[in-house]
């Protein structure tokens, strides 16, 4: 049984290699640029960690795993054209830096090359991996779509939004860690029990994530605390507090919203407290993390396998916070 | 044995239905809107023919077929995108119609319908078959790629061209017929005689699709004739005209292209005339078909099963141009 750090160090080293030919490096190297730039590479992991919780990882789950990687920057390169980011993790984004038509066929081949990997999966298990992985993906898009529907949607409920990130976010993360059960050898019950693990742990890091956008440590959080406010992005609290606050409280989360003055990030943070968003939102996010270990604690393998998973999710969500 | 009109006929029967859910239909209309426009289904149609060619049409070969057209589909929307395209087929592209960030995704879950498709193809042939489809994606995404590089290349050779002819259009056609002789049992060097055959047609045609813009008859030609000449686009005639013609006529060609007159098209096709390109492209275009013939009749099979193949390069190939 290896912790996170040990089988992202793994990953990372196998990872740092050329995936493209050389040729033509107008298509090939805007990729390889892209690959150099780094990542927590979390999902490749948890699918290596689906696989070990069952079994030693197998030749074919590295595979897949690279595969994971490769699919999950595709769609990062393709967001990067759709939110017309400049920049990612510090660095130019391959729209930004190579134009947006280089971006498309970059991320076309990217997810190609995923493909490419998935393909030398074995035989008895490949129509199994290669269905999950396809369905993913489609859900993936579709959470991308309906998260940009929701930029000119005046109302978005709280199912509405828990769907858009079960399909954006919490799928992929499911899956890898599914993939890496069925290729260790897992019964369907325990892929099954993996796979609604790793969809709450995703849940709760996107409550977390939301949270700490307005209410985090600036000097600790990557990102501009208040971002989100700023741009009125539906998020778990925004949209919470739009279902809970008071009629009052709403109409001037409303016109903040829409007169953008200088102070709008303290005072929507102000109504925000007065209605306790801050602590719902903290309770929601256990909620999902005790739903999630409920799954892992379910999972039939003996429970000292689930010793990294664990871990990685209280590293990943913190209870303090 | 069928002829490409009855295979048409089956497979447009087949193909027009919904291939994706209804919601989101953010998503998932713009898909269906697209694959409603049409088209001549002719790479699906080879597909089939290729199986034909060896054996009764297998099931597999349906699904494959379907993968195929849902494959090039995707490229058209991804492509119409990168080209700014407004219309296609008298039609308003997907780009154009729902907006640029829809296109990307719809062209994205348009590919991985595809996969998902071609999931279902027999164990026994599913890596081969897979193999070549990837290595051809990857190929279409490369000609494409190299074909927007033309266009701030100030000088591209005859060669250059080519190559990129060969990725961006004619390895679709060719892998396309192998697929189906794959699924039809083929040996391997038959697998690779239909494969240079449709290589090679595929070459043929665009020959002919670049003569046809600057000579072809405004009444049959579906697009505004010397529209190549207009945008300076790289053609086969172009380039060879450029590499051909006398030091005078190509400082000649050059202003015209710099100056953009208002008789810039007849005065270029006076050049092109003068210097016998007109001939040179037919002769070309002759060459390419030959050459796919030859792989034709090397095929070991009996020749009344080759009928349908060769009617259809001779219908998409008109010799007496």
């Amino acid at each position: 049984m290896q912790s996170f750090e040990q089988l992202s160090q793994q990953f990372t080293l196998r990872f740092d290699q050329r995936h493209f030919p050389s040729e033509p490096a107008s298509l090939y190297a805007p990729n390889e640029y892209f690959l150099r730039i780094g990542g927590k590479r979390v999902r490749p992991v948890l699918c290596l960690m689906g696989n070990e919780l069952f079994d030693e990882i197998k030749s074919d789950t590295w595979e897949m795993a690279t595969a994971i990687e490769l699919f999950h920057n595709f769609t990062l390169i393709h967001d990067d054209i759709m939110d017309k980011a400049p920049l990612r993790r510090g660095k130019e984004t391959v729209p930004q830096k190579y134009g947006v038509n280089t971006a498309i066929l970059a991320g076309d081949v990217m997810l190609i090359a995923a493909y490419e990997l998935m393909n030398n999966v074995s035989l008895t298990v490949i129509r199994q991996v290669q269905n999950l992985f396809n369905a993913t993906a489609k859900e993936v898009c579709e959470g991308q779509q309906i998260d940009m529907d929701f930029e000119t949607q005046e109302n978005v409920s709280f199912e509405e939004y828990l769907k858009m990130i079960e399909l954006k976010t919490s799928v992929l993360l499911a899956a890898s860690l599914k993939m890496g059960a069925i290729l260790g050898g897992a019964g369907e019950r325990n892929q099954n029990l993996v796979y609604e693990f790793g969809k709450k742990l995703g849940l709760a890091f996107q409550v977390q994530d939301d949270y700490l956008d307005a209410f985090g440590d600036p000097g600790k959080f990557g990102k501009q605390v208040g971002g989100d406010i700023l741009s009125n992005k539906k998020t778990f609290l925004l949209i919470h507090a739009l279902e809970a606050v008071s009629a009052a409280q709403k109409k001037e989360l409303k016109k903040l919203m829409q007169e953008n003055p200088a102070d709008k990030v303290s005072r929507v943070l102000q109504i925000f407290r007065d209605s306790k968003v801050d602590e719902w939102a903290i309770q929601l996010k256990n909620k999902y993390l005790d739903e999630a270990f409920t799954h892992l604690d379910d999972i039939a393998v003996l429970s000292n396998r689930k010793g990294p998973l664990k871990e990685l999710a209280l590293f990943l969500i913190k209870r303090e916070q």
